[in-house]
């Protein structure tokens, strides 16, 4: 991307570092971007908004994304890398989608993703998000650490924001986040954009020890509880996330999500299995 | 099977209805099983269990079961059906897997499976159990609708039974349900027990409305918190399950699930989307 490109001055970066190129019918290549880097490779929301884009640019795709799975299979490395989305099965209501991300001949990472053509009917939201002050009157979280794709992001907690000391806590912390988050810059909200602010929360195995250890997500998987006209009547609003654990255990962590649109609606609803050594 | 076959006298259902057969180094066939049959085609915790299995015998195989999504693409029909398991990829740690289940040509359902060698680590609980009467004290639950698999599980619900009726509720009831489950007849704790035992809530969709639409489970992902000795430990226990959801929007809906041993330790948490029509 050079200055002169009159992309760089309409596109997000989110848009810009999801961009595949068609190779043949079955396989798309993209490129690792500076934008969203992470420790090693990039940040795995990222890595899920490629995927989804992958098969909403697919020419077979019918309704819009109910269900992701990526699994996390190895680091991946900067660079180029292909993915494969393969069309298992198809019905009136759902298409079920299998992808793989590779670099060369090696698979690092693994998806499922669910169509489906959602239909007006009964409807009950029996969960509610937590209360807390608007995002206009909470501080922007600053990082103690600086990794690329913090910055493309707007975080901020209501109630303790996550604190990296160089040694663990001697107690364990709660693992519960509350937080409100956008894309920085804004960015509308549309299924590549859920599908990054899916993967925004840190391991809690950080949160908890209050210090950085190594870890990674091994799996994540999102539901998206909204049809593309509700998600874009939002414009680009910040979300409000929460984000928990309920068992650390010999070197593995679950953790939960959920994102809630300003109006009280839920958005996305996760779960992720992370691998921690502490 | 036949009266006289010794197996009858000694393997449990569960371990019958998984049987796989190896036809050659990258597919197993097996057959569906009277014994766990659902409204249409197998219980969906038989699937989740079949697949597990076809990993556990796997000659390739390294560590145990710590993240299973099962995507259930269409009806599955009686008779024989192939399992396909591909490891994607193998570190140290981990061990990705992905799974297809077919019968003939078209894909009924498809998993990715990470199995993972554990180590003893920090540890820490945050979340607990309810506290409810012990399985002893409660009744087994009569279904209303006659349903094999039903009869492999005895469940004894604390609070409120699941309630059918002929039509819907006037106010929609609350989607938690909390209850002990066991195998029917008892087995003894291992993935594959549990992997069956994922999938024994009822979609929340009946509980909310009090009545049986059309619905099914679309994806389900579980994460086993627990190693295989530490499972074996327990024998044959009843686990408390609860099971929840957050949204019920334009025919889908979240489901939520854990699995708690008697001790208090969690050795399984789930989520799954559903579709209903309703």
């Amino acid at each position: 991307m050079t200055a002169t490109d009159p992309r760089s001055t309409t596109l997000h970066p989110l848009d810009l570092a999801t961009q595949l190129e068609r190779v043949d019918e079955h396989m798309l290549r993209g490129r690792s971007s500076e934008a969203y880097m992470n420790m090693v490779g990039p940040f795995g929301g990222l890595v899920n908004a490629t995927l989804v884009r992958a098969v909403l640019e697919d020419p077979r795709r019918q309704g819009t994304p109910v269900a992701l799975t990526v699994n996390f299979c190895a680091p991946i490395a900067e660079g180029s890398f292909e993915i494969r989305p393969a069309l298992l099965r198809a019905g009136k209501i759902t298409q079920h989608w299998s992808l793989l991300y590779t670099q060369g001949e090696a698979v690092v990472a693994s998806a499922t993703l669910v169509c489906a053509v959602r239909r007006p009917t009964f409807g009950f939201a029996p969960a509610r998000p937590p209360v807390v002050p608007p995002a206009s009157e909470l501080p922007s979280y600053r990082s103690p650490v600086p990794l690329r794709w913090l910055d493309r992001f707007d975080f901020r907690f209501a109630g303790e924001a996550l604190a990296l000391e160089s040694e663990p806590l001697a107690e364990p912390r709660s693992p519960r986040s509350v937080l409100w988050v956008q894309h920085a810059p804004p960015r509308a909200l549309d299924f590549l954009s859920l599908a990054a602010l899916s993967d925004v929360f840190f391991l809690r195995i950080f949160q908890v020890r209050g210090t950085a250890v190594p870890a990674g997500t091994v799996t994540l998987t999102s539901y998206f509880h909204a049809g593309e006209g509700e998600l874009s009547a939002y414009g680009a609003p910040y979300l409000l996330g929460v984000s928990d654990a309920r068992v650390f255990h010999d070197s593995f962590h679950d953790q939960t999500c959920e994102l809630w649109a300003p109006d009280g609606r839920l958005l996305v609803s996760g779960t992720q299995l992370a691998w921690y050594r502490a």
